[in-house]
């Protein structure tokens, strides 16, 4: 059994830039030590560089489908490779890309050596993912998202289908997320079959953000 | 006479993102002192953070219109102040934005106490950027962006009628850009009345990018 | 004096659609011989054609910045000479553009004899309108546009403003939109030193388009 | 077996906008009716309706994914049963859509009782494109798009491939594109087990439209 996957993306939240964002990414640091639970966190791109010294699992929350060049304002998937982190999330639901950008972010990171978490609104585009081979696939359906409402119990069926549309390409593991607002959300979802869950206002809009991180990381470790 | 002004855009080369980054700053940090030039640097988002503590004169390239929240992949402007740069790019030719976007950025970074370059590619978008009152206005005609071909001698008139558009609207700094591919061509903008010069391929493809920057500052210097 | 204008943009409406768009042709048609004031109207793109065959004076809403060739659902600006249009709208607040596409777009439609609106949200952005000398320069603050609430007495100075920044660059008739609800609303931008207004829901949305139609042209006939 | 598909896409080439463009129609229709070949000919938008009283097989090339409303320079979807069309292609390699876009345009047309052909670069995008139960999928390398070298010569297995992903996942016929410039090109890519095909510049461009119209219909209807 693949081990569960916690991964907190930081948004543009307030607490993604100030000393928040440290202190996650040191309880992250513990809870994947003392838990064996992989914590992944995705930080906005200028913060993600100095957690790299703290927690050893940083993710992008973004990539341009470019490669290194007179581009302004903009990050090369193959710049990653020079920034100290792990991978990256492509085609979050806010961050939308089409299909031919996805699928050069995922190459331009495998042929660095690192990870990606392709995100899907629905188990058609999980499917589409699963063709690129990615490390794993997130599926949020984005009128869940930041609702509390979480997917796995308002629309368990969309776990379901994607685990069987990705089952169907390739076997790569599935997170869910959307809605996620508690411990049980997340144990839920692993019972539908997820490998994990990806999270972002439960824990960066909590008055305790690492002890939200917490509760999650433990629920995840239980089941 | 305000002080010559000699901004590098790091786009997204390479050497932006190694450490030719930390040497052009070293340098920048240097020159500044000694000459009495300002130099700005502009790296991508993740390298800025690391290189203010080097050199005290950092911008940004890009920031998003929005404020803080759920984005990701995105740099809300009022994100600005926490990322210890002193102002940013806004509208580069190779990351334009709608008028209304340039308005928000400028006016975000302002509610923070910080400074903003607008860029414009001709003088009649010069004139719409002086009605913001941004910290200094850059004219760079797009389609001499990376020739080599320099502004001040293919197309001295963009530099000449920037001037006039912009002070018909208000009392904002110019920068000319495009093409500056020598020490004499940052001098002949200067002469045509522009107050410093943006590059960028000229230091960040140099075989040498301090000596190119010294080269260039040193001749703002003399002028 | 120039002559007064009145525009409505037919906008997505399910009206601009249906035979109210060949009703409001047949009723701008009557209105402008009568009355002696100028109607243009601007239905959407499929629909334009074959207005242009009730009324003389139909307008786009939008062109690309592109010229002929291999582009699936694009409308180059050099194909609104083979319409039988007279003009664009250019740059709506809809659907704005960078500046260099609004430059492109008025440029091409120069070259095939025919007239061009751009749109502006702001003094600024009419102020860089000016530059390219379009035919016209609508103004709409975009907080407006939809609610009701006229421009001409919400935020009246957004249109002496606007004629005060685009005199200073070009002689360019100026008009205004943005909540124009009513024949005084229309009135009062005039009084103001609009030669116009740009109107949309006040007809489209009207029990009675027409009817709509003709009390703001005989408005505009009688200031 | 199902009745093969000739699309012809007629871009924005001026061959789109011209008089070209009714002869083309009339071949359409009097080769669909003598070779039982079933013929779509894509026309842009406002060159689309006139189109519809000469062949009764007319698509637009695009759709937004809005309904209708204050946009301006759009058509929403759910404005194309009042055009006259028979369906659209949605997110052709030169317009592409986000997939929930896609999803939203091929559902305002199935609600409106019209076809749609959603375009796929990819194996990948053809099994996203298949759990929208489109009408039909075209699959179309875009890196051979206008080249005149045939997808189904020069990249058959991105056909074979295409067939099985979609079949995967539903029953719906599929149609390469890509360079097809012979009729060869159309009876080989029929030979790979596509429906049929969809061209662009072999028609458009060619010093007789209609002459190359016949040449691939009589081909389709050959085999």
């Amino acid at each position: 059994m693949a081990g569960r996957v916690l991964v907190v993306n930081f948004k543009a939240y307030r607490t993604a830039f100030d000393s928040t964002a440290e202190a996650i990414a040191r309880e992250a640091s513990r809870l994947a030590s003392s838990l064996g639970v992989r914590i992944i966190i995705a930080p906005p791109a200028p913060v993600a560089p100095r957690l790299t010294r703290i927690h050893e699992d940083v993710y992008l929350q973004h990539l341009d489908p470019i490669g290194f060049g007179a581009h302004t304002g903009s990050l090369p998937a193959e710049a990653a490779g020079l920034l100290g982190v792990r991978g990256s999330l492509v085609n979050h639901s806010e961050r939308k890309m089409v299909l031919r950008d996805v699928a050069r972010v995922v190459e331009a990171l495998k042929r660095q050596g690192l990870e990606s978490i392709v995100c899907a609104d629905t188990p058609a585009e999980a499917s589409a993912a699963a063709y690129l081979r990615p490390t794993m696939i997130a599926v949020e359906p984005p009128e869940l998202i930041g609702t509390g409402i979480p997917v796995s119990k308002a629309r368990p069926e969309v776990i379901t289908e994607s685990l069987e549309a990705v089952r169907r390409v390739a076997d790569v593991p599935l997170l869910a997320g959307a809605g996620i607002s508690s411990p049980e959300d997340a144990v839920r979802a692993v019972e539908l079959g997820a490998n994990g869950v990806l999270v972002a206002s439960v824990v960066m809009k909590s008055p305790d953000p690492p002890a939200a991180l917490r509760g999650l990381a433990e629920a995840l470790a239980s089941v």
